[in-house]
C-alpha cells in the first residue's frame, strides 16, 4: 500500500507540531502549510525530510491550492491554521476571521478537489460564555457576534457551518473536532493563556497573572491526549461520524487551584498578582466527552499534575532557565 | 453641493428596490450591484436614468471592487444582497454562505478604499430561536451552528463580525441593523415566508399552508416603515452610533390570528392546510425597539391590515388575479 499522505495547515504550531510528529510515526508523508505567523519553524526542528514545509497563507485561494502542493494530493488534509490564544487572535482580529473563515473555505475546495478527508479544528469557544455545563456537542453555544473574541468564536462558528453543509451537500468527508484548552510542549511563551503565563512566571520568578477572582474554572488536555483523540477521529469509519466530538479533559480546576499544583512540583510558594477579568471571559467551561469516549473509545490519559512537570521542563529549557 | 451616490448591493431584490426608489426621491445617484439569484430586474422598472445597474456577484472580489464601479466612488454603500427567505437560502447553502460572509468582505474592503460608510443588512435570524423575548440588541442569540439554516444565521452573524471589527480596528464608519420579517409590494410570489404563502394561497384559491399548530408568534413590518428606519440610521450622526439596530414591528401575531385578518380583509374563510413544523424554526421572535425609538426617533406607522391590503393588491397584479 502506498504510503499515505497528510496535509497539516499550521503544522509548525503548538498542536500542529504534535500532530505532525504522531503521523510521521504513524508512517505518513505530512506536508505542512504555515506562514508561522503564531507557529515556530523550531517546533519542526529535526524532523528532517519526513516533512515538506511551505509557507502558505491559506486566505490566499491561490496558494492554498492544488498547485502549490509540491509532493501530490493528500489523502488527509488537518486544519489547524488559525490563532487561537486570545492575545493571539485579538491581535489583528480581522486577519484572525479571515484565517478561520476564507481558510477553511478555500481548505474545502482543496479538499474536494483531491478527493481528501478534512479534518477540521474547532474549538471549546464555539460555546462562549455557556449556559449549559459540562458542554455537549448539542449545545448551541452562548456568543456574542460583535465582541473582542468574536473574530476568533465566531469565525469558527462560520468555519463549522460550511463543513457541516460541504459535507450535506457535496458529500465530502468533513469531520470536526472541537478543541479545549490544551497544553503541553511546543506552547508558545507568548501563547497568553492560563498555563504558559503561569509556568513562564514560575520559572522567571515573577508574580503569577490571576484574572478576576480566581475562582473560574478551566478544563486542561495534555497535548498527547488530543491528538490521540485526532487521529482516532480521523480513523473513524466514515459512516459512523455524526457531527462534531469534543476533544478536551473533563477534569475542571480553578486557576487558585492550578497555582497550588504549581506550588507542589515546584516545592515553593507562588506570589500572585490580581488583574480585572478581560471582556466575554468565559466563567467556566468543561467538556462533555460522552461522545469522544462511546464513538472513539477515547478518553485522556496524562493527569495535570504529570502533564505540568513536562510543560514547565520545556519551559525551562526554552527560556533558558534551571527547573527544579 | 454635488449629488450623493449610493451603491445598492441586492437592489434589485424585494427591499433593495423599495430603498433604490427612496433615495433617489432623496436625490442620490444610485448604482445598484445585483446577480439576480433572488432579485428581479423588474423591480427596478420604471427608474430610468437614476439607477445604474451592473449584474455583479458581491462574493467575487474582483467584480466587487473599485474598478467596477463605472460611476464613481459611492458616498454610503447598503449591503443588502444575500437571499434572506429560508427555501431561497437553503437552496444552495454554501452560495449563501459566501454571500453573506466573502461579500461583506469585499464590500468592507471597497468602502476602506473609498472612504465610504457602510450600512449592513443583518437580520433578526442572528438571535437564533431566542431565549430572551421581545429580542434587544444586547441578545447573543441561540443559534445552531452546524443545521439548515446555519448558513444564514452564521453567514450573517460572522459578518456582523468582521463589520464590528472593521469598526473597531480600521476606523470605517460601519452600521448594522438587524431586520425583523419585513413584507410589501416587491416581494418574490416564490418568497416562501409567510406572508408570501398566505397571500398567494388565498389569491389563487388553494389552502394557507400553516407549519405546525399555527400558534408560533411573529412580527411583520411593512417595507416602507423599514426603509425609514435604514435611512434614518444612514443619516445619524457617526458619534451616536453605538452597535446593531433592530428594525422590526414589534407586534405581535399569532399565524392563525394573521389567517383571520386575511379573511377580514378579503371577506370570505380560507381553508388552511398543517404542515410539520420545519428544523430549527424560531417559536417566536419579536423586536425589542427601544434603541432605534431613542436614537432614530423611529417607529413603525403602518398596520399590519393596512399593510396587508397593499400587499395583496400588489400580489393580485403580479399572478394576474382579481382581488376583492
Amino acid at each position: 500500500m502506498a504510503q499515505k499522505h497528510a496535509l497539516v495547515t499550521g503544522g509548525a504550531g503548538f498542536i500542529g507540531a504534535h500532530l505532525v510528529r504522531a503521523l510521521i510515526a504513524r508512517g505518513f508523508r505530512v506536508t505542512v502549510w504555515d506562514n508561522l505567523h503564531t507557529g515556530r519553524k523550531k517546533n519542526l526542528e529535526g524532523l528532517g525530510d519526513a516533512v515538506f514545509f511551505d509557507n502558505i497563507d491559506i486566505r490566499d485561494s491561490k496558494a492554498a491550492s492544488l498547485e502549490t502542493l509540491k509532493h501530490g494530493k493528500p489523502d488527509v488534509i488537518f486544519n489547524l491554521a488559525c490563532p487561537a490564544s486570545p492575545p493571539h487572535y485579538q491581535k489583528d482580529p480581522i486577519y484572525t476571521w479571515e484565517t478561520s473563515v476564507l481558510g477553511v473555505r478555500n481548505l474545502l475546495f482543496l479538499a474536494e478537489s483531491c478527493g481528501a478527508m478534512l479534518l477540521h479544528a474547532s474549538t471549546s469557544e464555539i460555546y462562549g460564555d455557556p449556559q449549559v455545563h459540562p458542554q455537549p456537542e448539542s449545545y448551541w453555544g452562548n456568543v456574542n457576534p460583535i465582541g473582542v473574541r468574536s473574530c476568533y468564536d465566531e469565525g469558527k462558528r462560520a468555519a463549522e457551518t460550511l463543513c457541516a453543509d460541504y459535507r450535506r451537500h457535496k458529500n465530502l468527508d468533513v469531520r470536526i473536532f472541537r478543541i479545549f484548552n490544551t497544553y503541553g510542549e511546543f506552547m508558545h511563551p507568548d501563547d497568553g493563556r492560563v498555563i504558559s503565563n503561569f509556568c513562564v512566571a514560575a520559572l522567571t520568578q515573577k508574580p503569577l497573572p490571576v484574572y478576576g477572582s480566581g475562582q473560574q474554572t478551566r478544563s486542561f488536555c495534555y497535548v498527547s491526549d488530543l491528538v490521540e483523540g485526532i487521529l482516532l477521529l480521523a480513523q473513524l469509519p466514515r459512516e459512523l461520524y455524526d457531527g462534531p466530538v469534543n476533544l478536551g479533559n473533563p477534569g475542571e480546576f480553578t486557576i487558585l487551584e492550578l497555582v497550588k499544583l504549581l506550588e507542589k512540583i515546584l516545592g515553593r510558594t507562588l506570589a500572585i498578582e490580581y488583574h480585572p477579568l478581560p471582556a466575554d471571559d468565559p466563567k467556566m467551561r468543561r467538556p462533555d466527552i460522552s461522545r469522544a469516549k462511546s464513538l472513539l473509545g477515547w478518553q485522556p490519559q496524562v493527569m495535570l499534575e504529570e502533564g505540568l512537570r513536562r510543560t514547565l521542563e520545556y519551559f525551562a529549557a526554552e527560556l533558558g532557565v534551571s527547573y527544579g
